[in-house]
């Protein structure tokens, strides 16, 4: 069954991106522009009412949700231990990754997209400067992590989902004037994360720049 | 392996209590009142530091986010039929789960306590009334998907964890001053589920009321 990703370069659907290159998968990675609004047209909202990247269609069946995608590709790609395989380290990456989706994306969402929260621009102003001081520390919490890990990996001794969630979160970090290196385990791991040649891959589709940071006026 | 959760009533800890009851685990259910700040003290935060629920306890082993513990309860109690056993099924009940647990229930959260969100009464306000609005639509969606539903149950054959987080998501409206009557798919679908014995069990030892509407001024 063919395999498409579509993505938008830098955004979140980083993470099934460097999944499927990590498992060595055959797919097509479709680009949407979300500057020029191509997760608004009627051919995407067709694959994804909600409008969002990433969407993974396998054979004639879109996915959303990067978590649920995750799941379905360590489940097509057993071997490239996406994620632990079982027990409970399998448990422990779960609510860490589950934490990343439902807490410290949103969090970032917040200070990137205010206007989704609040209609005035004062209480955007002000949901954007309470995010971003949690968004610093849910980072911190995520340097502990790192700190933590139970092998060379954030899922033990293969690189996986948590490992691309992890750096997509410190680079947009440096968007909010989070300097990464300020983070050094995080850092540490997302370097090395991006220089294995799976991943190498990603970033040069992509065209990423691993460090974003820009000091932002206070 | 003994198992413990942490569960306050009518909180989304709901949904692995009811996983729990209906994968007939031998557990011990651990009452938290949020409204007491019992989820702050340090015994608490000594198991999750995040102050939340709900928390599942196995052996010793603390596991958060409700995600990671329903993934956890079906890997430990498959004859449950929790989520979909494999394939496309299982991915697009995660997809739901998934949804549900980082879009629908945030946005609940933004209703019911937009002081995590902003620092100014104004603010906190405007963030209020967009996510109410939010959340009449997102309850929509949940009322489509539900319509939708590929059997009896928002899994399929078997009822789970979908019907119980659809439950939660319908009741919690209710306070939003949304009548759940006015979603009679999801309605009967969750006075169903909440008929289940195993089911009625924790909206006993909850003291849940379905239904909780009340108009609220506009
Ligand atoms: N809950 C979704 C969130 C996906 C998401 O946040 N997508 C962003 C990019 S990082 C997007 O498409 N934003 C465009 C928009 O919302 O307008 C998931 O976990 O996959
Ligand atoms: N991301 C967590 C969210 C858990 C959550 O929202 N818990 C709420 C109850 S529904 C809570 O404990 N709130 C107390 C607080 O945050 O102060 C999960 O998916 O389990």
């Amino acid at each position: 069954m063919s395999l498409k990703l579509y993505y938008a370069p830098g955004a979140c659907s980083f993470v099934p991106h460097a999944a499927l290159e990590l498992a060595g998968a055959d797919f097509e990675p479709v680009l949407v522009k979300l500057h020029k609004g191509e997760h608004q047209t009627p051919e995407f909202r067709a694959l994804n009412p909600r409008g969002q990247v990433p969407v993974l269609v396998d054979g004639d069946t879109p996915v959303t949700q990067i978590v649920a995608i995750c799941l379905h590709l360590d489940a097509r790609f057993p071997q490239a231990g996406l994620l632990p395989a079982q027990g409970m380290a399998r448990t422990r990456a779960l609510e860490t990754l589950l934490w990343m989706n439902n807490t410290v994306h949103p969090t970032f969402t917040h200070v990137f997209m205010p206007a989704k929260f609040a209609d005035e621009a004062e209480a955007q102003a002000a949901v954007k400067a309470r995010a971003l001081g949690q968004y610093r520390q849910l980072l911190g919490e995520l340097e502990a992590l790192v700190a933590a890990k139970p092998g060379a990996w954030l899922g033990g001794a293969q690189p996986g989902v948590l490992d691309a969630y992890a750096l997509t979160l410190l680079r947009w970090g440096g968007f909010a004037g989070i300097d990464p290196t300020t983070l050094p385990q995080t850092w540490a791991l997302s370097q090395a994360f991006a220089a294995l040649p799976a991943v190498a891959r990603v970033i040069e589709r992509e065209r990423l720049q691993l460090n974003v940071y820009r000091p932002v006026a206070a």
